[in-house]
This record gives C-alpha cells, sequence and structure tokens, in this order.
C-alpha cells in the first residue's frame, strides 16, 4: 500500500476508541477558537463581498452561516465559513508548518453536518483525523513548500477538508483515496496573496474543494489512488524532494493536533512574547502610558526583519509591527482585535508612544523569544524576559484563555448568538446527538429556524 | 503597467472592431468544435457521477448542460459542460503548449451568457480574448510547466476563463486584474490526473474557477494586480524561469487562436498522420482488412515511445496505441469516437490486425509525420507519407470537416438536438442578438422551456 491508499484507510477505518482523550479534548478547543474567529471576522468587508457575488447562486439553505443569519447550501457555506474565519489570522497555528489547520476542515464539517446530520463524536473524530492528513501533507512539502510561494494554509488544507468530509460522509479506503486525488489536482492558492481578500479566499476555497473531492468520491467518481506520492502528484509537483515518510510514518500513534497552538493575539505570532512582556509589566506596575520615556524590544533578528515596520498605515500592516503591537499593549492592557484595527493606528496616543519603541536584533533570541525594557519618567526600569509567549507550544493557553478569547471574538461581532450557548456546546460535543447544533448556536436566527421547521 | 495590468486593460479596452475577421470566424470554428466535444461526451459515465454527486447543491438552474435536459446554477454548468467538453480528448489544441484552449473558457461564457443576457458579438470577442490570456499564460510558462507535472489546460485555462467571463461581465480594468489575481491563486490541476475521470474535472474547475473569479472581482473582491508576474505569484510559483514578455508581447497583433487546431481523430495527435496514410490507402484501393499481410509504420521515436503499445487494454488506451488506431482505420475506413471505445478494443477482426502492424523508430521523422506501408495477400505494396496530418496547422480541417465532425459527435450522444440548427448558429453567432441561443440549441429541452419561460 502506498502513503495515500495507507492515508486513506486510516481516515476510514480508525475507531472512536483509537481516539487518545487528549486530542478529542484537543479538538473541542480547536473548535471553539475556530469559531470564534469565525464570529470576529463574520461582519467583515471580505465575507460582504464574497456574498454579495455568490448568493445568487446557492442551492438549497442548508448550511448557516457563523454569525450572520443567512444560510447557504453546503459548499458555499464551506468556503463562506472558511473565509470569515481566517481573516483576522486569528487561528490556529501548527507550528512546524506555519499552516492554519483548522479553517479548512471545520468549514467543511460544519456545512456538511448541517447537511447530512452526524453524532458530535463523529464530527470530533472527523476533525481530528482531517487535521491529521492535512498537517501530514505540510510536513511532507516543508520547509520548501511554503517557503516557495505556497500558500500551505490552503494547498494542504484541501487534503485535511477532504479526508474529514470522506469520514463523515463514511466513506471507504478506496473512495477516501479518490478524495485525496482529487484534492490533489484541486490544491492551489499562492503567497501573494496574502495581505488581501483574497487570503481568506484560499482558506475557504480549499474547505469548499475539499468537501467537493468527498462528494464526487461518494458516488464513485473515480481518480487516482496516488495522488499524492505520483510523479505527477501533489508533493512531487508542488514540492521539492519530498519526506514522504512524513505522510505515514507513526500514523495513529502521534497526533499533529498535539503540536498545535492558538494565538492570544490577532497579529504575528513572533510578536506575542513581546506583547506578553509588555501587558505583564503594565499589570504589575500600573503606569500610564504618558509615564513612558522608551521602550526597548530585543528581538531574533528575523522576526524583526518581518516586524520591524515603524510607521504601519493600516491595522492590517499594524498585525506586523512590534511598535505598533507594544504601543498599542502598553496603552490598553490589551492585544485583542481592536487593537489592530485600522482606527487604532491612526489613534495620536498609539501614534506617540510608538515612536518611543526602540527594537534591538539579538542572534543570541529564539524567534519566539523577546526581551523589553521599558524606561519611566520616575526613573524606574522595568524588564522583563519572555522565552515563551502565550500560547505557544510550551505555554498553551488554558481552556478558560481560549473561553475569553471566544467571548471577546462574539462581542466584536454583531451577531446574536449567545457566546456561552456555544461554549457549552462546544465542551460536550462528544456527546451531542446532533453536531450542527455547534454550528447553529454560533448562527442564530429564529425566523430562519421557523421557516425551516415548518 | 506590469504584465498582468497590461493583460487586464487590453481585456476591458478591446473594440470589435480591433478583432480581426479572419478572427471572428475562428472563434466560430472553435465553438463549434467545442460544442460537438461536449455533445460527444455529455452522455459519459464521468458527467453521471458528476452530476449526480452535486446536483443537489444547484442554486437556481438558469444555465444548459450540453446535449441534456437538465440545467444547473451558471458555476456547476461551467463545471459540467467543462467536464464532458474534454473527456473524449477530442477538443482542440493551441499546439505550442498542447493545451486545449476552447474548454473553460468556452464552458464559463457558456453558463454565463444564459444566466446575463449579452450579444453573439459580446460572446466572440469574450471568447477570443479568453483563449489570448490563457494561452499567453501558457506561452509564459512553456515548456517546463507542462513537463513538471501539471496540466496546462487547467493550469493556465483558469485565465482564460477568468478573462473571458470579466469581459462578458464588463469589468474595468481594475476589476480585471483583480479576476485574473484570484484566477491565479484558484490555478491548480496535475498531470497524475490524466487517463481518469479527474483529468476531465480539472478543466471544469477551471472554467467554474475562473468565472467565480469574475464575479467575485465585479463586487470589488479585491486582490493582487500582479498574480502573474509577483514573485509569489503564478509564473514564478508554477514556472520555473517563466518567459513574461510572452505575456504582453504583440498583443493585439498576433492572435493564439490562430495556433489552434482541431483533431480529425479523438486519440493522440502523433497518431493522427498515420490514420491519415491508413484511411487514404483503403480509400483509394478498396481492399478488405482480411486482404492485409502486414503493415510498416515508421515514426518518430518520442511518438513512438508514447504510443507503442501493442496490446490496448481499454479504448482510452487504444487512443495512445499505434497499432490499434491502423487497425481500426483499416477496419471501418474510419477513425471517430465509436473506433476507440473498450469494444472496439476488443473486437476480434481488430485484434487481429493489430498483430500485423510493426512499427519502426526513424529519427528522421518529425513527431506529427508517418511513413505507412502495406502489403497485401496479392502482392501489392502500398505506401503512403504524411508529412501533415488533417488538423495540423499545416493542413487545417476546412470548415466542412468541422461541421463533419460536429454531426457524428451530436449523432454519438443521446441528445435530442439538431446538428443542422447549432451548425446554423455557430456560424451567424456574431449576429445573434443573444448568445445563449447557441448553448441552448445544443440543449433542447421542451419542457424545460416551457416552465422556464412560463
Amino acid at each position: 500500500m502506498n502513503e495515500t491508499q495507507t492515508l486513506a484507510r486510516f481516515v476510514a477505518e480508525s475507531r472512536w476508541g483509537d481516539l487518545p482523550q487528549a486530542m478529542r479534548h484537543e479538538a473541542k478547543r480547536a473548535l471553539l477558537n475556530w469559531m470564534g474567529c469565525a464570529l470576529g471576522g463574520c461582519r467583515d468587508d471580505t465575507v460582504e463581498r464574497a456574498l454579495t457575488a455568490l448568493n445568487e447562486f446557492s442551492g438549497p439553505r442548508t448550511s448557516s452561516l457563523i454569525g450572520r443569519h443567512e444560510k447557504l447550501d453546503a459548499l458555499h457555506a464551506a468556503l463562506l465559513n472558511g473565509i470569515s474565519s481566517n481573516i483576522l489570522d486569528f487561528d490556529d497555528t501548527h507550528l512546524r508548518t506555519v499552516m492554519h489547520p483548522s479553517v479548512p476542515v471545520a468549514a467543511a464539517l460544519c456545512a456538511l453536518a448541517e447537511y447530512r446530520p452526524v453524532t458530535g463524536a463523529q464530527f470530533i473524530q472527523a476533525f481530528v483525523l482531517g487535521i491529521e492528513v492535512g498537517c501530514r501533507v505540510g510536513n511532507a512539502v516543508s520547509p520548501w513548500h511554503y517557503a516557495h510561494g505556497w500558500h500551505i494554509s490552503a494547498t494542504c488544507g484541501v487534503f485535511g477538508a477532504a479526508a474529514g468530509a470522506a469520514r463523515l460522509l463514511g466513506l471507504n479506503t478506496q473512495q477516501t483515496a479518490w478524495a485525496l486525488g482529487i484534492a490533489a489536482t484541486q490544491a492551489s492558492g499562492v503567497r501573494e496573496m496574502m495581505g488581501g481578500m483574497s487570503k481568506s479566499y484560499n482558506l475557504g476555497h480549499a474547505a469548499r474543494n475539499g468537501l467537493i473531492a468527498a462528494l464526487l468520491a461518494e458516488r464513485n467518481f473515480t481518480s487516482t489512488v496516488c495522488g499524492l506520492e505520483a510523479p505527477a502528484g501533489f508533493a512531487q509537483v508542488l514540492g521539492n524532494k519530498p519526506h514522504l515518510d512524513e505522510l505515514t510514518s507513526g500514523l495513529g500513534v502521534t497526533w499533529e493536533l498535539a503540536a498545535n497552538a492558538y494565538k492570544p493575539y490577532p497579529c504575528g505570532i513572533v510578536l506575542h512574547a513581546a506583547i506578553d512582556a509588555c501587558l505583564q509589566l503594565r499589570a504589575e506596575s500600573g503606569f500610564a502610558p504618558g509615564d513612558v520615556v522608551s521602550v526597548a524590544v530585543r528581538m531574533n533578528p528575523l522576526a524583526l526583519e518581518i516586524t520591524g515596520r515603524e510607521t504601519p498605515a493600516s491595522g492590517l500592516e499594524g498585525k506586523l509591527s512590534v511598535a505598533h503591537a507594544v504601543a498599542a499593549a502598553l496603552v490598553y492592557g490589551a492585544a485583542g482585535v481592536v487593537q489592530f484595527t485600522d482606527a487604532c493606528v491612526r489613534e495620536p496616543a498609539i501614534v506617540e508612544l510608538r515612536r518611543k519603541v526602540a527594537t534591538q536584533a539579538d542572534t543570541t533570541c529564539d524567534k519566539a523569544e523577546a526581551h523589553v525594557e521599558i524606561a519611566l519618567k520616575d526613573g524606574r526600569r522595568l524588564a522583563r524576559h519572555i522565552a515563551h509567549a502565550t500560547g505557544s507550544l510550551e505555554k498553551p493557553m488554558t481552556d478558560a484563555d481560549i473561553e475569553q478569547k471566544f467571548h471577546e471574538l462574539a462581542a466584536s461581532s454583531r451577531s446574536e448568538c449567545d457566546a456561552w450557548d456555544v461554549i457549552e456546546i462546544a465542551w460536550s460535543l462528544d456527546r451531542l446527538n446532533n453536531a450542527a447544533k455547534f454550528v447553529q448556536a454560533a448562527a442564530p436566527d429564529p425566523t430562519m429556524t421557523l421557516s425551516l421547521r415548518s
């Protein structure tokens, strides 16, 4: 059996009992984190314009748009929820590949679960298997693939969505291998899209295409069963000397979801240590922004190269500016969605404090590390070294952190969903008879619900 | 202005008067040839299974499935007609890139024209511009791109579909550039799919995705305006030292559609010269298959490497077997769709004659050239040398040849369309008030038409 078939068999034959308790719980954390990101992004112009363009092509409106009253057919819902959950750059990160693994899988599965009822346990299992396949494909082509210009979250995410959907549809090994083949030939997304609407489109596209792959395979629309490893297949064409052993080595023993990280702040992950330091110092010492004379940040040179921008012009640029992140954290005592908006980037108090931030490259620093020293008017010098930021694998966000993040994101959108309700459903997902309740709780619309029931 | 923007401006601003009369006529030839291929493929299992899988997701059923009574929303119709028109490997070939250029463009535009009415002239212009963009993108990344494993008809075809749809929607230069950016990030399709259902899926996928790109751009869903040439854009990521000048050099002066070729036989193009020779000798000398003692074919070594298969097991394999093509042509005096079916490949008379075919590699032969010598029982030896096969640029199919091919394809499907009617509409397309008549003539369904009109 080749790699594609081995993965396909694993997806088709894995049992609930094969899934470690820790992974079942991690799936809930990932899904809650993902759902929060979708709520935070659901009113963005990116979503509005895509919806305006595609709404009139929707088939039967079975599937919810998270945080909104509209429904779409399952394929379009997968696309739109994939877009909304990636917009804020706040979704999870598989650190080894820099993939955002949950978006394509969760967006595809939520849309499908409203169309073909499944239990919460089935949903969790499909999700974990989808993440596993997507990240393993990413491992096989990393680091060359992303460095070459591929948007790895999309190109590899489509395999995750296909695998997860294949599992949820109950496909056999042969059909699942075909689904992976159809995913291989739909894999797309280039990094030139970063920083614009099409960046998030890539992830929605992966979600929808993965779902299509599984739906086609279900009807015995055939494909190759060597889509990943064949000479003219995914890994050879979109990779360079791929590590094919990464596709199957330790399958069922190690779990890629265990290597998944959640962001506490919606900005470049290399800024998180500096933000942690600033938030801690401000909370402990209680100084006001006006008390600050200067801020010195020492970081890894590569991390600084990406985030050295001193005068960001937009919220998007602020997400990759250490000066802005530090200033916003010190002024607000927070680094959430509102701290990376266009408005916040232009705020006079922030602009003033940003000018006082000096950065220094330090080759002894790891990319995720930061030293911050704040000089105050009263002569005090406050210093903090953060080796591992909140949200790193060494210092993961707690369940309470993820709940708190969810509350903030839910509040930032105009969705009328009950955040507590969604959180409760997420933690009890493995006991739900109908997994659709999870997504429906985040897209409440009494009118629509009534009309569908009548 | 960079390459993407220059192409976008060309697409947005080109006038009807800029289009040479010869290209207007060539567009009709390409469209009639394409429509015939769609009719020939419309009942294939590939179409049936895709339709079964996706039918239930269709939005408002505005757009025809060629040769069938079903309608689908414009996006799904573009996908399905893209699949059906490529299945037989009988569609056109842009010889320089080996792209099948018409499928993605025509499938997208036909689906769109039923959704947003346009005149026949607008349709022709959008089609020619779509072909121009798709083939130029292909030129820019050839020959490395295909050799590396990319299914160029799909990866570059999506740009053609996007450009054509952008033109039909009346997008401005900025929006057209965005559409090309969204096309760039959707470009996909690997050659591992060749020989299976997913091969044709690639082209349908390109048609639908190109259409989506234009529809998104129409609603100002933004993207990069450097999707083709940027360091992490299409040509650099999916190419290797691309020839970016091919994108714009001679734009509006030379036309890629002029370099488009139509196949007289639904099999590998390198077999066409040998088939021509056999058909000519049989027609001239009137021998029976049983009179043949041996057939000697001399061909280019590379062409033989691809088509040297002596005992094909299926119609698909027969399309790449010189022994089969020669035997079928000599037995039937034809080399049409029925000569490359599973049934024909297994026919005793064909199998017997196949054994008498001997091939010889000749380095002095061009890839499109063939020498055939037939020894008959009465001692005669008939020889024919074909330098340029029918359908080559040197010896193009005449309009009458294309009509004849259309008739054969229309008859081979169970469609009830009036072939003469479609042909007449095709030749008068530039004078039609509503271009949708062209596709609707090839998908007649009185019941459906009535219910839509009522």
